[in-house]
């Protein structure tokens, strides 16, 4: 096995000892950093994901400029549907748009069967050179969208408020939309199996649109394909991370899974998720990602609050709730880093 | 007291007992009605909120056209702030604009102290003309934002996505937030009050945003306010109920503010929050409103699916998790109305 000179992340993932909470932060490769734009003004956004030098650069960046103890390959949970077939428009600041949207069985059956080792190779170049270029620093991170997500974002086909026409598809054509979530799953199983073969440390299944779903919804076109995708995954050791924002119930069948690590949005309560399932899954969260915008001292006490909602012990990955916002100050994220690194040490004596 | 034909409402309110479940509907006066658009399309939505004879008139159309159990007066959350000295401008669809936020002390101080009884004299006008209309058919729900609420869209200016700016307010100037949500608080509680003088039977808080808060600045910006404003408000026995969308915990101190009826969102179990704390309060919701774009068939299904969640026994408001959209058909809001209305009465034997 490949030796890492900090493999922090990997043990926090698995609830082995650690020297003190590992931190990454999600779209810690973005906007907020002057490096970034200085690449993004190169290139538009899906032209950064689809060459590897520019995709392997930016997301090495948080390494060397935050010092955080994982890097997350650089790319967009669309890039599949996209590879299945959907032209897809990206807006930075005002979301994606797939012109031609999924409502019909007919519209379903235009999209593609793809082989992610051809129709995404550009991810995996991307992985292998960042691999190379990281030289063992730190572990990496893939990651994808649940298949629920990604049917949400395919159906709607821009930002949505009340996500009717994805309700109305489960609603109303519920074979349909189970097929589509059962080819996604395959899609996405082979896609993270192939990010893992290049070299990816741990994935990271992104359920960004679960919450809009009631209990029972949630545990029938959620849920069952983030397990399916889990069960068919091609892996060693390598840790599943499944967060799913907003949603706040059934805590105990997510961590029935065999995912390895629950991501937590800021709105859950660290200390109570341990003691319900902290004994199967580490957690990974969940400081509010507007709590950047304060002071120093402010984030400092924060940081300490989070801290010690999880407690004593390892099983904690310390991240935001949600993505790093794009117009926080980048002091504040490297400070947010060194905090978590000094104050934790002593939750792990 | 008023003799009402139809209080079904308010013993469900009191978990008295009663012969079916009552049901209403968020935004039950509201753009799915054609009887709502041909009143509209007389006059802009500010004018008919401004216009007693017209706010009257769509109050009661979902009493005739659907038989709910309670009227909810036809209004806005942000008549206050407007009257408060904020131009607001109102898109149906895209949502409010106030073109001036408040983001500085300077913005604060020029906030006008406002007596309810005159600056929304047109609201309680709108009530006296409903009641009167209304004629004992069934009761009358006066509602407001919550102080947390309100400061969200006034410091906001305009829908968002993030919630920056009012985040940037709590962490970098808390005194101002607190001082603001103090002056609403006051205000609030003096406008429900003369709802209720003005004949409203019930009143529901609602508080649309306090879901974007970590539990601690829930329990620190939000829910105290929303608690001073219930022990402020001069009523009878005229029940409160308190709506707190996304907001999934501290349900049990949630029901020590003193408010009757909490109302859920549609990613809640009622069964589970019943057992919590359905000793000390009633319960409302909580269908997710989409289900309205699904067929009869299936509307019913989910209608006693809700029903069977609660269980046997007064205490249930049935009603959306959330405003009804305005594309679903009125036919199938009709339809809900009546499966509620045949399938609750077991419940009840």
């Amino acid at each position: 096995m490949e030796k890492l000179n900090n493999d922090l992340f990997l043990r926090a993932s698995k609830r082995l000892p650690v020297e003190r909470t590992p931190i990454w932060i999600m779209r810690q490769a973005g906007r907020y950093l002057p490096e970034y734009q200085a690449v993004r003004a190169k290139a538009d956004f899906l032209t950064m994901c689809k060459t590897p030098e520019l995709a392997a650069e930016v997301t090495i960046q948080p390494v060397d400029i935050l010092g955080v103890d994982a890097a997350i390959i650089f790319s967009d949970i669309l890039v599949i549907p996209e590879a299945m077939g959907m032209p897809l428009e990206m807006h930075e600041g005002k979301g994606p748009i797939f012109h031609n949207p999924i409502r019909t069985e007919s519209d379903a059956n235009q999209l593609k069967k793809i082989d992610p080792t051809k129709e995404l190779k550009y991810v995996l170049d991307a992985v292998r050179l960042t691999k190379k270029n990281l030289n063992g620093r730190v572990p990496l991170i893939g990651f994808s969208g649940s298949p629920w997500t990604l049917l949400t974002y395919m159906v709607e086909g821009r930002g949505s408020k009340n996500f009717s026409e994805v309700k109305k598809l489960i609603y109303n054509k519920p074979e349909l939309a189970h097929s589509l979530l059962n080819k996604l799953s395959d899609t996405i199983s082979d896609y993270l199996s192939a990010k893992i073969e290049a070299g990816c440390n741990a994935v990271q299944i992104f359920d960004t649109w679960g919450g809009i779903l009631s209990q029972k919804d949630f545990l029938e076109f959620s849920l069952p394909y983030v397990q399916k995708i889990i069960s068919q995954l091609k892996r060693n050791d390598e840790p599943v991370i499944f967060f799913a924002k907003g949603v706040h119930h059934n805590l105990d069948k997510m961590a029935d899974i065999g995912a390895d690590v629950l991501g937590l949005d800021w709105t859950m309560n660290l200390g109570e998720v341990r003691n319900k399932v902290g004994n199967r899954v580490a957690l990974q969260g969940n400081l509010d990602p507007t709590v950047l915008y304060a002071n120093k001292n402010y984030i400092e006490q924060e940081v300490i609050s989070v801290l010690e909602a999880y407690g004593k012990g390892s099983g904690h990955i310390f991240n935001l709730g949600h993505g790093v916002l794009p117009d926080v100050d980048p002091e504040n994220v490297k400070a947010l880093v060194q905090f978590v690194k000094d104050e934790s040490i002593i939750f792990h004596r």
